[in-house]
């Protein structure tokens, strides 16, 4: 097997050009194995085969810096840069990571994995190139989805301004994740069906030397293509159609299922887990919309390329213009939602947390600022959510609950969840954004009557005395829990409250509190710095009530296991019935024999 | 005076022609008696007089949507609308704001001062008028700067997928805020050089209709322009060439001069301002970066569209390649400087506070999350930095400080500024911003020789016992003021903390406090949700030491008088004395005697 002898992408020059092809195809066999076990990003990489090939065999890395964008298509290139093994022996499918991380190997430049950065990145790369006076080629990798975003078009841009080397690859598989929407698709479209002659060409217009390639899994045209432009002293645009999931028939027919998922069959082309069909918290939200959107033709739902959180595409066709995907581009969907809530319509943005901190601006300065009532989902944000370090979703109450107007929930279970989005579709006061439980769906069977234009009242679930549990969100199960230790092994009554709302205090039931409660605790799915907790801690912070708040460290926490992160971090029912009992014995609420019995 | 008679744009309508052109010449000079004598952003607005008139003669606020980009050339469409007399009469220069403002009229559909935004908010205005099944038209006004911003672009990419009518001025005035940069630049100059005529054209590849009209102060011109667009089914891009400056040959002369500022003299085309040499945190900042980087060819300065932050025109052309203006592209620099600082060159980020938001992911996942040494300087972090809602910069402790990795620094006077941005250039460890002071430039005299590697140490300044002072920066002298009131008036001497790090805590520090400390208060010169304090409030929230924090209240304070807000938030020498004092007593460390004399 030639691939097992590449311990790095020199051993590719010494290849001939048959032993290049066969490379390709054990490559693209050993990748097909690995994703039909153990799951990944299928379609993206089987595409890019022949590219990631011809690149290491053209230039030379890491002399040369390869940047890839999202760099989930860098599978690959991690095959050739020493990293082998991990796709051919199953033992060792998670020695890497599923995206370019520099901890990993010099070849990978930079831990990425949100999008359309590549660009930016270079521009970077290559003026820092140009002010020490060398001269290594600056290559970045971006798909036509990743052009959606305008950070890219910003890359773009000033590449141009630099005027020096730098060779940007559009991989153009004509897909984003789901299908593309924007002006710049129809031209790339143009562009495909003309074989790069049509007049308007959005690269050449932005001042790129611009090449076509049209089949882009053609190995020595790749090869051919990339020694035409190595060591250029100016930028050059490569515009490379290639197929998206190329050599499995099933991904090249079915583009969006094909992009990422878990193991599959190969010779069915079915994920393994489709059996699956209980409710989840995105299907009930799906539910939800479907019906609450074919009966109000006003509320319109915006997602930011990645539609099947909310839809699949059957879905899609029936809820109609009701539907707007933006590209790859969280700052249009906020700042679109600010568009559509201002003119009367009812807009519902679905979001990924980690994605959603691409919008900062866009959601403090065009929806918070002018006040206006759209709603935003925030999916993930859990340490149950994503857990590679670049997708972690664990940062958002720091991040969204300090914005002025902004109303953040927290449900804990699904009818509270439907009730506070439809009171949010419903009301037109402030931009409410709702931290969509994560986990398995939780039930009530009652439904949820609260008045939840009464603004941060929290609700007290059960009234004892001396420690109140407050449990955030999705750790509102984790109050319960302690508190039941607490009354099992020390017959302490904890009073339990669900705050509901994450970006304001019940400032009435915590001045109450401070009658009988000397501690409060605080617990939160996410970062401790920046958290709720610390603003209770803050207001209490001049009163004799102690308070410990618990979450997580502030870190990039990378492919963790949540229960041993949560335990690391002291977010154990054990430690915290603990804690809790220590400070009440300081406190000589408790004497030594109560708290050891 | 015609410009008197309009109260609303429907008496537009009835003007004859020769009436029309002389309400353009009154309007004008009605701005510049105003601009000359109260500030403002002259050169903008001057350039778009006849472009405005024809606006509101052609089309019909508010039920067509006028948007306007960062909205400071919108002083004629304010005239034009109700509020001339806020242009007339000195008396009331201040009724209006410097941007569109929803308060201020139904004609200003949203508030705004960012850029880049209204492209994206036009795309909602006008899918909710689908969805609603309205007729009437949207019309964007966006300047050659503003579409160097990624969101711009996300914009136009969506209204062209929406498909439907809007209007798209391009007000080209072939300068951004200073000159403009980037490759959309040069189509433009080209698409300026053959009147719209030249193959490469970025709009239309983008898919739009397009427009040119050379001469856009031409009055009849842009009338009969916009009389042929209007009511258009599908998006159209009117690409509009302006004079910035026009009709003061001051600011057609120097155009970057002439984008905003203070009074000036018509006569002489100077500011009255001018004559203030005196040295403050800017001057400092660019003396010692100017010696700094022609020391060492490796360091580079990054800005996005606001050079004159760092270097004047002179400056610029000194530091040569060492300085780079992406564009208003926030964006770009934050993940440029990542590429920048990995392939080993040391970027250092001027940004104000405000437009810092822009790139929170960009901070987070690109610079951050590899934990590269880029340094940013934060400007006008600050209660007394610009006080309209939409510039306002005082949620950056939130939004900064719980980004892992970043070091967030925050200096107290000259010496120890220059000191940490030294140490910032020089590491190779980590992210570091530093909170440039603002106010008056404070000098020691002595130069700063912390090691600042020692991460999160804190200065105590002043030994004291009972109560601690951890004043935050700016917020520094304001711990000083209340520690000589404490002792003079009731003879406790205070310990005195600058913490100096605000993304950390000296947590030895803090433990040795709670021997014999019964407070600990914390002042910075920020909101207080989210900020530095309420980490101390928490980590000593387990503790008996009592926490006050003081800062300010979430929320978009506009137009504010900086000692008024302060009041209005406790954040005074006497209030927070009394509250220190009456903490003390309820921990009854003081007596009613020591604490009433």
């Amino acid at each position: 097997m030639i691939l097992e002898q590449i311990h790095d992408p020199q051993d590719l020059k010494k290849l001939t050009n048959e032993e290049l092809h066969t490379l390709v195809d054990e490559a693209r066999e050993a990748l097909l194995q690995k994703v039909s076990r153990h799951g990944g990003h299928n379609g993206p990489n089987l595409g890019v085969a022949e590219m990631t090939v011809a690149l290491h065999y053209v230039f030379d890395s890491p002399k040369d810096k390869i940047i890839f964008d999202v760099s989930h298509q860098s599978y690959f290139h991690k095959m050739l840069t020493g990293r082998a093994q991990a796709f051919i022996d199953p033992a060792h499918y998670d020695d890497v990571s599923g995206y370019t991380n520099s901890k990993e190997s010099e070849h990978d430049l930079f831990t990425v994995g949100h999008t359309s950065t590549s660009l930016a990145l270079a521009s970077g790369v290559a003026k820092a190139r140009d002010l020490k006076g060398e001269d290594d080629n600056v290559v970045a990798i971006i798909g036509d989805g990743s052009l959606s975003g305008g950070l890219a078009y910003e890359g773009l841009n000033n590449i141009i301004e630099l005027g020096t080397n730098t060779i940007v690859i559009v991989n153009d598989n004509d897909q984003s994740i789901a299908e593309n929407h924007g002006g710049l698709y129809r031209n790339l479209r143009e562009l495909r069906a003309s074989n790069g002659q049509v007049e308007n060409n959005f690269f050449k217009a932005l001042g790129f030397e611009y090449h076509y390639l049209d089949n882009g899994n053609d190995l020595d045209a790749l090869i051919a293509l990339f020694q035409q432009v190595k060591d250029t002293d100016h930028p050059v645009l490569l515009h490379i159609h290639t197929i998206k999931g190329k050599g499995f028939k099933f991904a090249e027919e079915n583009r969006e299922k094909f992009h990422a998922g878990g193991p599959f069959s190969l010779e069915t082309g079915e994920y393994l887990s489709a059996g699956n069909k209980k409710d989840t918290y995105n299907s009930v939200t799906t539910e939800y919309l479907m019906k609450k959107m074919a009966a109000d033709p006003t509320i319109v739902a915006v997602n930011a390329g990645t539609p099947m959180v909310l839809f699949n595409q059957e879905q899609r066709a029936k809820v109609g213009k009701q539907f707007v995907d933006v590209g790859i581009a969280e700052q249009q969907a906020a700042t679109m939602l600010a568009g559509l809530a201002k003119n009367g319509v009812k807009p519902v943005w679905a979001v990924t947390s980690t994605f959603m901190q691409r919008s900062f601006d866009q959601i403090s300065h065009d929806l918070a600022l002018n006040d206006l009532p759209g709603t935003i989902l925030v999916y993930g944000a859990s340490v149950h959510g994503m857990n590679d370090e670049s997708h972690i979703g664990i940062f958002d109450i720091p991040f969204m609950s300090h914005i002025p107007n902004v109303v953040y929930l927290a449900p804990t279970n699904k009818e509270e969840y439907l009730a506070m989005l439809d009171w949010s579709l419903e009301q037109t006061d402030h931009p409410v954004a709702i931290r969509v439980p994560v986990g398995a769906l939780k039930e009530t069977g009652v439904a949820d009557t609260t008045d939840y234009s009464q603004l941060y009242k929290n609700q007290v679930t059960k009234v004892g005395s001396k420690v109140a549990l407050v449990g955030v969100g999705n750790f509102y199960s984790l109050a319960e829990e302690i508190a039941k230790e607490l009354d099992a092994k020390y017959e302490i009554q904890a009073t339990i409250i669900n705050p509901k709302f994450i970006s304001g205090l019940d400032t009435d039931l915590l001045d109450h509190l401070t009658d009988d409660h000397q501690l409060v605790v605080t617990l939160e799915d996410g970062i401790v710095d920046g958290g709720y907790g610390q603003t209770i801690a803050s207001y209490l912070g001049n009163t004799d009530v102690r308070v410990q708040n618990y979450g997580l460290e502030k870190a990039f926490h990378d492919r963790y296991n949540a229960a041993e992160l949560l335990q690391e971090n002291g977010v154990t029912v054990e430690n915290i019935t603990e804690q809790i009992v220590k400070a009440l014995k300081g406190k000589h609420v408790l004497s030594a024999n109560e708290s050891t019995r």
